[in-house]
């Protein structure tokens, strides 16, 4: 028998209205023989007003704390859940992900899921159960509650597929993956199909839809993953492996990320020991740094700039000023920052797309800060206030 | 060292500015040297919100599921309460019940508490943290979540304090235990202390402030429970073992309880494995039968009346019905009824206390429709129309 693993995010779940429309969707497609897993994020603002509470206690709650608090949302969804299932004759049964036999890291806010003892799940769905688990959730070792950080019910649900062997269907507000922000740019155009890869670098680029992890989850076990409205049931996009019914386009996707600052640091010593030291650290913290460029040294020092995380800002300043005071560096932060990058499986067959899009930042007069490009992926920092007329000026040379 | 045991209802945890108070008043006695235990319930309207949400989606959810989705809100408040406390320096963590080490039986909302594996707890005290716990809730052994029922927080921190050998304190929004209800007699008088048994006759009879499981397992492990108001420290009530600092008055408390109903079946065959299979199956069901009154057979027939909570309504209804159907009986409802009972250990030495309230009754018009009594305590059930004129009538005859 088929089984799916849908996950329904926190604006499907907004109100008891939207939660008796997705039971309804549920048990349609457990009526027609399918095995149902549903993993769900908190409802609508319930996250929100939970981390208003805790910063009205505290400016620094400590992160095993938060997890206790943030997990009871998804706890909330997945009875309320079940209980719309129930009150239409789909029985149905709710789970926390430790009980759901999510075991993950002991790294509270950001855990990583290690293991799922997927044996309760398996039992509940022998018993013709819709089994319906908190997303974004788990148990470390030690038996504290854990979450999984941004994007975790995705992750829930990918990593639930692949213990099941089963399909994964990703429901939220937007309908389908873009070539770019729609918002942005009207005339962007929704794909059918789009590659783990590409998917993973607009992803890891901010493209919003979906984190980074799950779909390296997905990929690592070839789970296709259907990302649509949760008021559709088609007309979404399909991530999966490339494969030849798929179009080879130089350029995929344009996507965009406000979220990362940049830090350029200049006269440290160059020296590979301090400087790894330095990364070292930022990574002990899980700050995923990101677009590290470094000139080549003079006088026996270097100059290295890199984006991470807005979010980590305090933690970054932290770590950066021990180095700072120890070495007298000079530090400089830019919040201002946008990230565009170009994502294309085709680039790796067709060349000049850096070139073209030199081409355009020039005769347009936008400044770039740094550029790394990957296989199938080109980023630029620029400055935020060229955003809008960057994005136009790329989706239009590349037709997107 | 010594160890303390608080519970804290929702109406101190109403908002984050109480949380903050009593954060406060934790940190100053632990600062004093006393290991703290902290037992909390879920915020103001918390669980009423909850249960709307779930009655928005279906009139009859499983108990299972409410289970999962009320012990959100105990959840929710351990966290705030830890959090409130690290930030004022005093370290704490903050539990579920199934972390707490707290097990049940599987009677889903109306669990009893079975075992608590302390050790966790212990741990964490050893460590020098206050252990914030969420009342109410605890853990089966197939590893679904429990709730305690009412009063289930007070059940849940008196558990861990016998564990423990520790003491306990229940702060609510009263200030002690009154000889009868002050809102209904102004008049009425703190008790300073009160023996587990009066306690218990007062609390299974609706005195509000303490459900008689949580004040039966004190008295089982002798531990002395003391009542009061969160925002004062002091003049409260001490519930112990009687002794003889205790005045023994004939009359220590009146209560009223206005959650029953009474239920009158007549032409009852007599026939006492018949009467044993209907009682067998309202236990079963958990539903507390109370002031069981019958008549001696007539024609081979009885009469019998019974009061049982109102909240178990319609359980009460189904199970009765089958029986009247059956049966062909004639049964009646009374939803209008008060119970109204005296309490005091003075009763077992002192006679006269049945009699003067028959008196009462006789003369003042008020009717009652069932007496019981037992060795420290007379209950009557009259119409709820008479209720205020008999408590000013018995509280005023008999002193309290």
């Amino acid at each position: 028998m088929r089984t799916v693993v849908q996950k329904y995010g926190g604006t499907s779940l907004g109100d008891t209205n939207r939660i008796k429309d997705i039971a309804r969707k549920i048990c349609d497609k457990r009526n027609q023989g399918t095995r149902m897993v549903v993993v769900v994020s908190a409802m609508g603002k319930t996250t929100d007003s939970l981390i208003k509470l805790a910063n009205d206690l505290s400016l620094a709650p400590r992160d095993y704390e938060m997890d206790l608090l943030m997990a009871a949302g998804e706890q909330i969804s997945a009875a309320l859940v079940a209980i719309a299932l129930s009150e239409i004759g789909c029985e149905a049964i709710g789970l926390t992900g430790p009980q759901a036999g999510i075991y993950t890291t002991d790294k509270h806010t950001k855990a990583r899921i290690e293991d799922i003892n997927i044996g309760y799940i398996e039992k509940n769905l022998n018993d013709n159960k819709v089994v319906v688990v908190a997303g974004f959730q788990g148990v470390a070792k030690d038996g504290s509650i854990t979450t999984l950080g941004r994007g975790g019910s995705d992750t829930t649900a990918v990593a639930i597929a692949a213990k099941l062997g089963a399909e994964c269907e990703i429901f939220t507000d937007v309908d389908g993956i873009y070539t770019t922000d729609p918002r942005m740019f009207p005339e962007a155009q929704k794909l059918q199909h789009i590659s783990y890869e590409e998917m993973l670098e607009m992803a890891s680029l901010g493209a919003g839809v979906m984190h980074s992890r799950s779909i390296e989850l997905a990929q690592k076990y070839r789970i296709p993953i259907y990302v649509g409205s949760s008021s559709d049931v088609v007309g979404g996009t399909i991530i999966k492996e490339q494969d030849e019914t798929m179009e080879e386009r130089a350029v995929t996707g344009l996507s965009l990320s406000d979220e990362d600052l940049m830090i350029t640091i200049g006269r440290f010593p160059y020296n590979p020991k301090l400087i790894s030291s330095l990364f070292l650290e930022l990574a002990d913290q899980e700050i995923n740094v990101d677009m590290i460029s470094q000139t080549a040294p003079q006088n026996n020092n270097i100059s290295i700039s890199f984006t991470a995380p807005v979010s980590e800002h305090k933690n970054i300043i932290n770590i950066v000023n021990k180095y700072k005071e120890h070495y007298q560096l000079d530090i400089d932060i830019d919040m201002d920052i946008t990230k565009v990058s170009v994502v294309g499986i085709g680039m790796r067959s067709q060349s000049g797309v850096a070139a073209s899009i030199f081409k355009i930042f020039a005769e347009n007069d936008i400044q770039y800060k740094q550029v790394t490009t990957s296989e199938i992926r080109i980023t630029f920092t620029i400055d935020r206030k060229d955003k809008e007329k960057a994005v136009k000026l790329i989706a239009t040379g590349f037709n997107l």
